[in-house]
């Protein structure tokens, strides 16, 4: 119940036109080549072949733009965690397919985690608190239901959902929080595709024998 | 051997002066209260009650600063790591008391967590390898030498040190980092000592399972 209460606030967000969808996408793709949020709207526009004058139209101002494409992103991955909450396999399974999710989400959009934080920490209360009602209460419904599933089946412990969503998403993301540390670290000049692979491997390991019961 | 390398790193740093010492308390007891790292010379001079030129003179700057304040906070947790590897118990005692050490350190410390991805992803190149050598590297090395324990006990897989790192300190660190979800996800007001109790428990029963032969 709570599930389908918070899901469905990712389902009422109004269609966005294609222009606007062409600012997020230029958004999208700068914050994707650097490490900070100090993109200044004409970057977005000359980006995007617009006029600057549309994203205060369509979004008011630089952090109304970054929660729209937040908002497109929550609306991606919370219909991705729905279909597999509804799939008929083992919540073992869900949980493996939604480790490699998150990882691959960020691994796509390497700005994606850093902007939850930055939104989540830095921006408007009202902003701060869509992010969490996007993202984070929708997740925590669905790693409820998957532990019901698994302790149902036999498989999993039961261990309180919240708190699994901070180690879990934790696990994920701290290896895309510390980009520079990767070549120190990891000797290679950046997360590979064989990295993510291993990570994955690595993170799924842990946290599906550290359910079992 | 990699361990020691790494270890004796800290223990070459130079003793500061009781001036430099009460200049970090004052930062340490500002970035405490706030949750971004704006905070001028001149506030961390008021607190502390000595002129702002003594900033200028032990650190330089404030990213100096800043770095003497992690290095600080190495010191302590390298000197605690390095008498846990030695201590006379198992592998899996070891990596359960390693565990609630860093949540217990972001807990009395709220602006570590944040302070370190701060310096390595901001800050100068010369800076953030430093971090990287105080933090990352020994506690890597410290990884290695328990997994090795525990796979010579019996108790633990084999399981890659930097992969443990990121998903270890991850899980540790993600629910300091989003202080701002605490009252909409977990109903308190705050982190209280309760919550990093079962927090901890929670992530040592995750890791220590996740590592099971």
């Amino acid at each position: 119940m709570a599930r389908s209460a918070a899901l469905s606030v990712i389902e009422t967000d109004k269609k966005l036109s294609a222009s606007a969808e062409t600012l997020l996408d230029a958004t999208a793709a700068l914050l994707s080549q650097r490490s900070t949020f100090d993109v200044s709207l004409s970057e977005i526009a000359k980006r995007s072949g617009l006029n600057s004058a549309l994203i205060k139209y369509y979004f008011g101002n630089k952090e109304g733009l970054f929660l729209a494409l937040l908002e497109r992103h929550a609306r991606q991955e919370m219909d991705a965690l729905k279909h597999l909450v509804e799939m008929p396999i083992s919540a073992d399974e869900k949980l493996k397919i939604h480790i490699s999710g998150i990882i691959n989400a960020y691994h796509r959009s390497p700005y994606l985690n850093r902007l939850i934080h930055f939104m989540i920490e830095s921006a408007q209360p009202t902003s701060s608190g869509r992010v969490i009602e996007m993202f984070i209460k929708p997740m925590i419904s669905v790693y409820e239901s998957i532990i019901n599933q698994g302790v149902t089946e036999g498989i999993f412990r039961r261990v309180d959902p919240a708190l699994l969503y901070y180690s879990l998403v934790g696990s994920c993301d701290h290896i895309f929080h510390a980009t520079y540390t990767i070549e120190p670290i990891l000797h290679v000049a950046r997360i590979t595709d064989d990295l993510k692979r291993r990570y994955v491997a690595h993170v799924r390991e842990i946290v599906l024998r550290g359910l079992a019961p």
